[in-house]
């Protein structure tokens, strides 16, 4: 059996559990706190990051969220999830790059950074100033979700993709810690809600990290 | 043609220049400084990031260079670059991840800022600390390429890959801001050199970005 070594708030490390929830690939959780990983875990992965499963009985190793995902899509045909003409396929690995690092640099990294680590690690106040400054991005970034969900049934096209789980573990770990406003994205916010309801997605809401509490509406799936 | 919108000292758009020198695939370059890109720009490119690889005539437009990346491997059969079994491709696209991501973060990315965007840009002197820490942390990058080189013919295994691609670009580009120190790095100095030597690696060597001149080395395809 595979065992992923991930932390709770790990967007790419969700972006991976959706994936394997989606394709029905069990899979065993290991906690890997980033900032208190040791050698035995920068042996696994020399960029020191998680997500990173591990199948001991195939002595393999994989490393990389889109890596990840690309293995499966080509080993696993439950589910597909980068579908479709060679255009389209470029089109969901687009989006996934965008959440991926844009999103993530926006909203969910400094999100982490002062909510999680600040907390956890450092034992710091937040910055307001950067918590406001990644609330104020992430409306840039579900104003465009909007107009693509104004635009597809699904963020990529007419299926669900690897785009969307992509763009869902983002947005679970900025709402997780009081990252996102909905009001006024009742497009994205619909698209979520039916996300949340899917049973890939049930482990991730009912978990928690420690201390740091998610605001009520988090865990409810028709909010 | 494909239009590459890109800057010279880009690494991820010199990655995709050397994927399609290697598949023969013509393409023209259009100059886009990313600090002084416009709507026209945002417009093909939410991400705001080059590479944008745009065919008028077919109406397409791609971006993120691993988008780009898959996408011509999936269409051009020539010089495949994401080859061999799934574990193999797994294998090239982490490897991939982590010179785009954790060399980028750690040794190019700094580099650009300090020697490229202070100099045109914001006018003024680079932080001198800044660029010790990238080139010290180049040394850890180069000393795990030495370990692979050791272990394989190429970077990723047998065959020359997509994760070679990667590599030789972020290496050019540091290496042109003078932020690689060879000495010691006998195995990636011999890697390099061959790709110094290819074809596809002749016109980012003549090129030149206006002020910022490379170090006497840095074209010269033996050293």
């Amino acid at each position: 059996m595979w065992r992923l070594y991930q932390f709770p708030l790990c967007p790419f490390s969700r972006k991976i559990r959706l994936l394997l929830g989606e394709k029905s690939v069990p899979f065993e959780l290991v906690r890997e706190d980033p900032w208190a990983a040791g050698d035995a875990f920068w042996d696994l992965n020399p960029a020191g990051r998680t997500p990173v499963l591990v199948d001991d009985e195939r002595n393999l190793v994989l490393a990389d969220s889109r890596a990840i995902a690309e293995y499966f899509e080509e080993t696993v045909d439950k589910a597909p999830m980068i579908n479709g003409s060679s255009i389209n396929r470029a089109e969901i690995r687009r989006l996934v790059a965008l959440f991926d690092e844009n999103f993530y640099a926006d909203v969910t990294a400094p999100l982490l950074s002062e909510r999680m680590k600040k907390r956890i690690v450092l034992r710091q106040p937040p910055d307001s100033g950067a918590l406001r400054q990644a609330m104020k991005l992430a409306h840039g970034h579900l104003d465009y979700m909007d107009w693509l969900i104004d635009n597809r049934p699904w963020l990529a096209g007419s299926q669900m993709s690897l785009a969307d789980l992509a763009a869902a573990a983002q947005i679970s770990v900025a709402d997780y810690l009081g990252g996102i406003d909905w009001a006024g994205h009742e497009q994205t916010r619909g698209w979520y809600a039916v996300f949340k309801s899917r049973p890939s997605f049930r482990p991730l809401l009912t978990e928690r990290m420690e201390v740091i509490q998610p605001p009520p509406h988090y865990a409810e799936i028709d909010i």
